[in-house]
This record gives structure tokens, C-alpha cells and sequence, in this order.
């Protein structure tokens, strides 16, 4: 090295792959907490669902999301290959958000046909208002949001789709009966939730981490660690109020619901890990835990089937903590709503038409004796756990 | 950056954060280890343990223990709030190691309230006078020991704490026969024990590779790589030196034992990695392993019933890794000693002390019928593998 | 730090230790693979042998082979302790991948002692002619063949070794009947087989990354990230295109396929990481899962029977990799070709006398009861998952 501009890049491409690889711990890490969730007959569905997810988007992004969105893959402050890695771990998660909600009754096909015009143009479009080239700039519907790391960018946008999709297929048959009851099915796997879990948790220090986009002075580093920590604090405050809001209500130490309220808390603090002391995420991951307990019953009572809680921990979450910028920091709440809603109608609206379209050709959702019999011999061939006798 | 000193503030602060990721891997890893070493009625307990441990202890470490053990949030040479997440990672692991010593029989209530008093209080006085503000300095209960990553701070502890527990729970029913028998309870989940030992393993260069404390010189770097180097040589010796014992003894490669023996070895090269030369750590990590090895059976004899083997890693070995750096290095063995007494005195009845109390207000152990059934539906009102048949 | 080449020092030490860290990321990867891909009365012993596979390996590495393989433990661009653990790491691959491929069938004691030799004496003379101290510099045998991160010098030389184990060993019981037919024998446990493979994924990042040797000037940075773009790209191209052709072929989306094909995809790219463009990988990929597709069933019809399909990701793809450094990069694909050649020649033959030897000695194969049984109990003394009922 010849000098402390070249030590600046070089430690910024470093921190950007090492950011880089937390992200990518996610992608076993939604598909651990996926099959976890689901029975298991459509385990290999689901991990089959999850790894096309990573691969059809990472490779639309390659071809065409990333210069949709950025304009130029060009870089000064780290190497542009790094930058790019960076952007394209983030992809797949907002199509992860998506196939979560809608499994045990999604084909790969079409999901994974979804996967790729989604990170070719729908979530490049947001990155391209939100982070990146912004063709609206100037316009009236320029964003001025505050997002430093996706609560509405990358968590929204998922659950917006999310929401689409739920609504053009419907929900499993037979979770919501013709009297009116709402049938519990019980998660198959609870250590692979678990696990799954932890590895997003791990992943968000990457996620938001280096999003900071340096590490290389002071101010930045101390940025960075700070991020890091309010994201951490978030998550905990999370799990430990959903706990303590089972534990009141039913006075049971409900597994799901607390890491479902650790990673409502964690899309919660995305927006904004860096804008607070230490002591406010407490309260906006507590918040955001306190969301996902009621937004779970919620959307049953709506007879919206989302088999994870991907909407409740996702979209909720993530209006809320873009929302939650607007209080607690000096950012404009009008700027934070008018991100949200114009984020929200673009997506929604986009995925609706892409998936309605889709829909017309390749149908989503599995024949009715699939469905019962399990996704996995119909779409993959083969069983999660063929030696393991089921009850 | 301006000069040389930013760099160096930079990369210890990213270096501690790199550490501090590698050591959050430990909580999926001891999640995964203890769910795999209990019986399937009692994972989703062991797992729900294991999560709550992680939020309240890292959540009263940030509100009481940091300050009452380093006196002061200010950093010089990194980020303090780098700093402070290096620390905070270590401090679930000492109620890690004692949950799961007490696992299939504890409630998640009193435990995650034995961790919160431990995790502000009790710990945090341990590394007050061992790496902190040091509050016995200059009175003849100065700790001078010499324990760069916890072998006596961490595991002794942990361990003590856990022997108070088991002292005053006593052992799972049936565990003891009453015509003097020791029933071997299998483990449920063999790949889960495998997986989280490895994440431990993984976790530990992170543990021990950021306590050297710098990476920001060629002399700091060499430490660093020595520690990690000779950390994992000594969780290899433990593990060979474990397998090459029981194929002697039965003719069996036992994968548990060959587990909990490289984690022994890693126990016991902790409390000095950056001292030795490359190969005393062979020595150190093969006799760690052998004290596992006949520590098991040992406590199973006293009736003391650790289903982990917790109290043979943890305790054990951190009490001989202590000792190691007394024997195969300069520093003062009675020092050593010294320094593993004090703390044991403290941990054991600061310990005994408060699960004694909590046991009056809330028991510490579920009802007879719960422990038979599982703890799973009764804690956690959720199966972990509700759709596989037990034999 | 005193100046910028103590910067340059910490830096690549510092990178050192995270790629290592990464490949050590493998160990499980491979574990949880191999463990869910064999049925379960198989698993306790899959996974014992990885275990001790690493314990050994690093060990004999560790005591001979580094030296063996470099002549030298001195290093000026980072600590030598660094140097050496990322080439420790890597060892271990080498046996994993061969013993994945006799799975279900080999003993634990045998294999290990061949991990010993193959990491003391026959790995690391592969590695000290191609990327070490070179003891046939100037001869006709001179090895000038590019391999980055070892297409050849890893995948291929365990690739070897498996054919050769396998031509001692033969086929499981059962897998080919005397009518000629072939036997399909399911994966036992999908969600470890995906797991594994994403963890090795993650691992890649690591070990083709931290062969670029530096990431301490501008030209070092890129060098690096692009290895590490290009590395994910080449398994995203294998994953889709295992995808792919299973779904013309078959209707389904063959979940083991398709990680495979990554896996392949991976395995091609290795030799060449840094030498291509942005889309080169993608072609390079596609063909690696291609022939992956097409060598399982090949080597089936051979009555060659890898329960992993090894052979098809790692021998063939070292193959092709190493082949595709000399079509779509400037090196000499005469070259190449002789590398390949000497290679093969040199980890076939060597590998064969010494597994010849061993099992003269200690068989290398259970008996046929207790494979009909399973390896685990006979082996291992403990089942994978004791409590569930297998059908």
C-alpha cells in the first residue's frame, strides 16, 4: 500500500465481504426457520423453494437488478466487486420474506419465475428511489425517506409481496374451518427453528452493519459497532417481550412467538440502528415484539394464512421502524409516512399484476391432492424425512 | 483517515467486532449441542433455555454488569461500543454452561432469573477483579491470576454456578436407580450434538483470538494468529486424545465423548493460548480430554447428574487450564491457585446464595408429572418434533 | 503500527484468519451434508468420521505435513501462524471428500489412519509441487499448472483417493442387484443436506478468497472480491442448471440435484477465480452441473457407488475447473493438462498401495452384518436419533 487512501479501500472492501458473508448466512438461515415451521411433508419444498430463491435472484441481479438500480457499478471508497456482493445478499431476502408466507401451498415454478422479475425490476426500482441512482429525484414522489438498511427497502417491499400473493391464492385448505375456527398447525421442527433463527440474527449485524457503507475513520468505525449493537439490543428487547407477553397471556415460554419478536424487533431497527442512543431500541424492539403477538392473531382473524408470521414480523415490523425513525430521531415522520405509502403501493401493485399475471400461466398454487398429500413428492420428488415414521 | 492511529482504532474495532460475530455463533452452538443431548420431550425447553439466556443476560449486562465490572464505557484503542459487544458476548455463556447441566428438569422462569441476577451482578464481579476496574486491587484478595480468555472467569464460574444448581435440584428421576444403578439416558439428536460442538469450536477462535485484546501491530497480529492457532490444537488433542480412550476402553468411536473431550481441550487452553509454543497445547488439550473422560463417569458415581457432561468440560477443565498456565508457563502457579479458589468461593456461594432464594419464591424444578412427561408442552406448550413417532 | 507495511501485515493476517475461518465453516458443512444424505442407522457414524477426520488431519498436518509441503514456516506479508492455519484448513477437505463417497460402508479406525498419511505425506507432496517449496522445480515433472484454490490440489486429489477407495471397497450391499438393477437409496435427512451445503457455500468464500494470498493494496482488494463474485456466481450458474435439467427431464426439482450442481459449479471454479470476467463463471458452472447431472448415473452404470455423488462434484469438476483455466483464461491448457495428469497419476496410485496396505492390516469394510444393521452401533456404540421410529 502506498498510502492511507489505499488502506481506507482496502478496509472497506474487507468489512463489505465480511458484511457480505453474515448476509449470506441468512440464506440457510430463512431456509432452516422455514422447514422448521412447516410440517413435514413440505420441508423439501421449502428448502428447495429457498435455495432457487438465492440463485434466481442473486443471478437476476447480477444481469440486470444492480445496474437498474445503482446506474454505474462503479466505485471509489472500496472495490466494486465488493459493493456489488454486498447489494446482491440482500436480494434474495425479499423474496425469502415472501415464499415463507405463502408455503405448503406455492409451486417452485412460478415462485421461482416471481423470484426473478422481482430482482430484476420491482426491488431494483425501490433500491433505485430509496439507495441508489433515484430517477425520481426532483419529482414529487422523490423519496427522502430515512432507511438506513431496509425496514421499508428490504422489509416492506417482501412483505407487500407477501401480502399479494396471500391474497390471489388464498390460504392452506382446511386452516380456517367453515364454522369459523381457526385451526392450529403445529411447527414440525423446533431446532431447526431455532438454529434458523440465529443464523438471521447473526446475518443482521451484517445486514445493517454494513450498511453504514465505511468503516474506514474513526467515526465511521464507531458507527459501524454502534449499528451493530442497537441491533443486537433490538432483537433481545424483542425476544424478551414477547416472552413476557406469552408468559402473561397463556403462561407458557412460547418458542416461535419469542424468536418471531426477536426478529420483529431486529426489522424494526433497520431503519435507523445508527440514528439512536443505546437505550431506544429497548423500546423500539419491545414495540415491535408487542406487534407481531397481536398482528399474528390478527391476520388469522382476517383468514390471511401466513404459515411463519412473515407479515406480522416483516411488514408490520417494517412500517413500524420506519415510522419509528420519524419519532425517535430528527428525521421528518411526513418523509418516513410518504416513503412507506408510495414503497407500499408501488410494490403491492407490482407484485399483484406480476403474480396475477403468472398466476394465468403457471399456477401458483398446488393441486388440491398435492396439497394434502405434501409438496414435497409432487414438486421435488422426495421426502424431508423418508425413514422417520409420522403420526 | 488521517494516520496511523485511526488505522489502528479501525481495525481493532473491526477486529473485535469480527470476534464478537465468531463468539454469537456460540448461542445457536450450545442451543444445538444441549438440544441434541437431551431427550426429544425436553428440547424445545432446552432450546427455549437457551434463547432467553442469550436476551436477558445480554440485556443486564447492558444495563448493570458492563459498568460494574469495567467501571468505565471509555475506550481508547477501539470503538467502545466494540468494546462493549466483545464483552457482552462472552456473558450467556457462563449461564450457558449452567443450564445445561441442569437440563430436563429446570423451569425457564427461575433460570432466566438466575441469569439476569448473575449476568448484572455475579459475573460481573468476577471480571471486576480479574479484567476490570478491579475493585480488590491492593488488598490480599488481588486476584493476580492470569486468565486472557476465562478458563476460571467464564467456565469456573459457569461451573460452579452449576454445581449449586444440581446440589440443590438433585438429579432427574429414574437417572439413579434405587439399588444403585446408573441409567444412560441416549442422546436424541446426534447431528445437533456434532453441528453445535463445531459452532462452539468455531466460537471459541473468536472467544480467544479477541481476548489478546489488539490486532493492531505485527506483534498483536502474531499473538492473535498464535492464540487461535493453539486454541484449536488443543480442542484437537482433546478430541483425539477422547476417541483414542474410549476405543481402548470399548472399542467404540463414542462421538459425544469425542466431542466433549475437544471441548474440554478448548476449555483448558483459554486461559493461556497466546503463552505457549505451538505444541504444549497438545499436552494441555490431551489432558483436558482425559479428565473429561473420567470426570463423567465420576460424577455420575457422586450422583451428581449433569446430562451434558458440563461440569466435566467446564469446571474441570477450567480449573486445570488454570493451572496449565501455572506449570507451562512463567507466570506464578500459586497465583493460579489463588486466583481459582477466590473465584470459586465467590461464584459457588454468590450462586448457591441466590438459587437457594429463588427456589423459596419461584421452584426452580418442574412437577414430578411434567418431568415424566416432558418439559416441552409443560414449559413451552410445544413439541419438538410433534409429527415423529418415539419409540 | 509504525508504518504501512506493519498496515499491509495485520491486514493479511487479519484476512487470513477470516478465510480460515470460513473454510473451518466446512467441517460441519461437510458433517450435516454427508449425515443427512446417508440413512439414518448411518449418520452417528458420518459423522464421527468428519470429526475425526479434522481432529487427525490438522494434527498431521500440524506435526509434518506443513513442512513437508513448504519447506518452511517463514512468512513475511502476514504472521506465520495465519499462513499456516489457512493451509490447515484445507487439509481436512481433502479427506472429507473421499470419505463422504464410502459412506455406509468403511470403518472408522482404518479411515482415520488413512487421513493420517494422506495429511503427513501424500497431500502435502501435491501441495509442495504445486504451490509450495517444489521439489521437482526444473525437472520434466515440473508441475506449471495454475490452480488457484485447488480444483486439482484439493477436489481432484480426494477425488482420487475415493476412486481408489472405492475400487478396494466395492458397492454397498444391495445398491446394485444381480438383475442389473440400480437401488435408490434416499437422503435420510434433507434440511442437514441443505445446511451442509449452504455452509460450504459460505466456507468457498474463504478458501478461494484467502488464495489470492493478500488483500493489502487496491490491486489485492479487487483481486479478492472479484474471486469471491465469481466464486457465488459459478455455483449460483450450478445450481440453476442442475435445476434445470431435472425439471425437462424429470418434472421435479430435485433438491439434492440441485445443491450438487452448485456444489459442482463450485468445484469448476476453484482453479481460476480471479483469471475470468463477470459472466465466465456463469458458463463454467453450467457445465460443472451438467456433468454432475450426468456422472451420478454414469458412475452408477459402472457400478461405481458413491452414496454422496463425490465423485461427479469433485473429481470430474477438478477435472473440468483445472481444464477451464486453459480454455478461458491465458494459461496453457498443455499445461493444465499435464497437472491434471501428474496429479492423477501421483493421488490414485499413492492413494490405492496405502488404502491396499491398510486394509490388509485393518479391514477397511464392516462386516456385512453390521452394515445390514447399520455402522452406528457397531462402530459408535450410539444411534443418531434413538427415539424415533424408522420405518
Amino acid at each position: 500500500m502506498e498510502n492511507l487512501a489505499d488502506v481506507s479501500y482496502v478496509l472497506n472492501t474487507f468489512f463489505a465481504l465480511f458484511a457480505m458473508v453474515l448476509i449470506i448466512f441468512m440464506v440457510p438461515g430463512f431456509a432452516m426457520l422455514e422447514a422448521g415451521l412447516v410440517r413435514s411433508k413440505n420441508v423439501t419444498a421449502v428448502l428447495t423453494v429457498n435455495t432457487m430463491i438465492y440463485a434466481v435472484a442473486s443471478l437476476a441481479f447480477l444481469l440486470v437488478g444492480y445496474s437498474l438500480a445503482f446506474g454505474s457499478w462503479e466505485n471509489d471508497s472500496m472495490s466494486k466487486w465488493a459493493a456489488f456482493l454486498f447489494q446482491m445478499a440482500f436480494v434474495g431476502k425479499v423474496i425469502n420474506i415472501m415464499s415463507g408466507g405463502v408455503s405448503e401451498r406455492i409451486r417452485v415454478l412460478p415462485l421461482a419465475l416471481f423470484g426473478l422479475i422481482m430482482s430484476a425490476f420491482i426491488y431494483p426500482m425501490v433500491v433505485n428511489v430509496s439507495w441508489g441512482a433515484d430517477f425520481l429525484a426532483g419529482t414529487f414522489l422523490d423519496l427522502e425517506m430515512y432507511d438506513l438498511a431496509g425496514s421499508t427497502v428490504i422489509h416492506s417491499t417482501g412483505g407487500w409481496a407477501l401480502l399479494a400473493a396471500i391474497l390471489i391464492m388464498g390460504a392452506r385448505r382446511g386452516k380456517y374451518t367453515k364454522d369459523g375456527r381457526i385451526r392450529a398447525i403445529p411447527a414440525s421442527n423446533i431446532p431447526l427453528v431455532t438454529l434458523g433463527a440465529f443464523l438471521l440474527w447473526i446475518g443482521w449485524f451484517g445486514f445493517n452493519g454494513g450498511s453504514v457503507g465505511s468503516i474506514a475513520s474513526k467515526e465511521s468505525a464507531d458507527a459501524v459497532a454502534l449499528t451493530i449493537m442497537n441491533t443486537n439490543t433490538a432483537g433481545l428487547a424483542g425476544a424478551l417481550s414477547a416472552a413476557l407477553i406469552m408468559y402473561i397471556q397463556y403462561k407458557k415460554f412460547d418458542i416461535t412467538m419469542i424468536l418471531n419478536g426477536a426478529l420483529g424487533g431486529l426489522v424494526a431497527i433497520t431503519a435507523g440502528p445508527n440514528l439512536y442512543d443505546i437505550y431506544t431500541p429497548l423500546l423500539i424492539g419491545a414495540i415491535g415484539a408487542t406487534l407481531v403477538v397481536f398482528a399474528v392473531p390478527f391476520f388469522d382473524r382476517l383468514r390471511i394464512d401466513d404459515p411463519v408470521g412473515a407479515l406480522s414480523v416483516h411488514l408490520v415490523n417494517g412500517i413500524w421502524g420506519t415510522i419509528a425513525v420519524g419519532i425517535f430521531s430528527d428525521k421528518s415522520l411526513l418523509l418516513q409516512l410518504k416513503g412507506i405509502i408510495v414503497v407500499a403501493l408501488f410494490a403491492f401493485v407490482a407484485s399483484y399484476v406480476v403474480l396475477y399475471v403468472i398466476n394465468k400461466l403457471i399456477p401458483l398454487r398446488v393441486s388440491q391432492e398435492d396439497e394434502y398429500d405434501g409438496l414435497d413428492l409432487a414438486e421435488c420428488g422426495m421426502e424431508s424425512y423418508p425413514e422417520f415414521v409420522k403420526s
